[in-house]
């Protein structure tokens, strides 16, 4: 099974056996999503820009990212389903509009800042 | 291929030609996802709670919804790919360890309130 | 002295007496927000929108959504000042904007919703 | 007047004249700073963190991030008016224990990196 779908089907699972639904409406969910991109923040926040990969790419700080961005995608993953929206069809539509919204010999090493 | 590892090298297919990879460091990253995070939150702040879900997963809400959600997840699989972070290990991991920490029979019905 | 400007002289101390101005550089403070954010929206995310208003304003979780929301605004007043901006002004000449912006006649009990 | 209880009356009766109370319940208030941060955090995301402040204290940009900011306070102060939270009571509070959770000899030019 693919995985977002397989991600989908055991929170679909968790949620119903701890009686959970009721939780998770559209914008509760949202809040958690910032939650966890909060968390996911704090993790970050005082590295030196320049040399956060490297401090963080290794050791205890590596899997507690790890953990945060999982939770972000679980969510995620929950709001999608709660949402009926296909996940992975939105996203790879969404990737050949960014690849036409943004042209490569246009945009070569420059930012894509919004107007 | 798996899901995540195809948005994965799209992703990094897609930085690579526009010269981008300059920009992807995690800090600026996780600005990103807070950035989309919040254009996600804007478009539930002032709907009804209890009619969020009916109100969004239709129309054109629904669209932009679930395009909302695919730039959140896209950045996500970027920023995993930046710190060598196997997301679908990350997130079945934490599934797991979720299933654990809060047992169903204990937590029926009641939300999952940190300490 | 206004409010404002004692928590800018307060944070300004309080930052160089630790020797930590190289820690605020204006992205690693919006992720500080972020962060603050995202444990305020912790304290909501699944209480019943209809009564989290009255579920928080008593008790314990009154006092800590109180400290969360002073987290934010001293990250954010620490931002202003290392940006230069005078966040009073910037504050009142928003409400003027916003006043003119949306006309009470003509938005009426309606959801200030962007198009 | 101080200036939180200024921002917090002009808000209070922009808000009655509109009728749009209804619309700020404690999570629809945090969903809209959600957003205003996420607006901020778009301003700054692909700029270089060393020169981020020197960019962006100038010109077009220095104007919109304050406007983001103004945002992000007004939203705040009117969910602790709604919260029945004294903001200024609070984030003086909040300073008084940061003082003392980091002293600055023990801190000095060390991160305040949560254990």
């Amino acid at each position: 099974m693919d995985e977002l779908a397989e991600i989908r089907d055991r929170m679909r699972a968790f949620t119903r056996v701890r009686d959970w639904e009721k939780f998770h409406d559209p914008k509760s969910l949202v809040l958690a999503i910032t939650g966890e991109v909060g968390e996911l923040a704090e993790l970050f926040q005082w590295l030196p820009a320049e040399r956060a990969q490297s401090l963080a790419t290794t050791g205890k700080l590596h899997k507690r990212v790890g953990e945060e961005m999982a939770d972000i995608l679980i969510y995620l993953v929950r709001l999608a389903d709660v949402m009926e929206i296909d996940l992975a069809d939105a996203t790879f539509s969404k990737l050949e509009a960014i690849s036409r919204k943004f042209p490569a010999a246009e945009y070569q090493g420059l930012a894509p800042v919004k107007d």
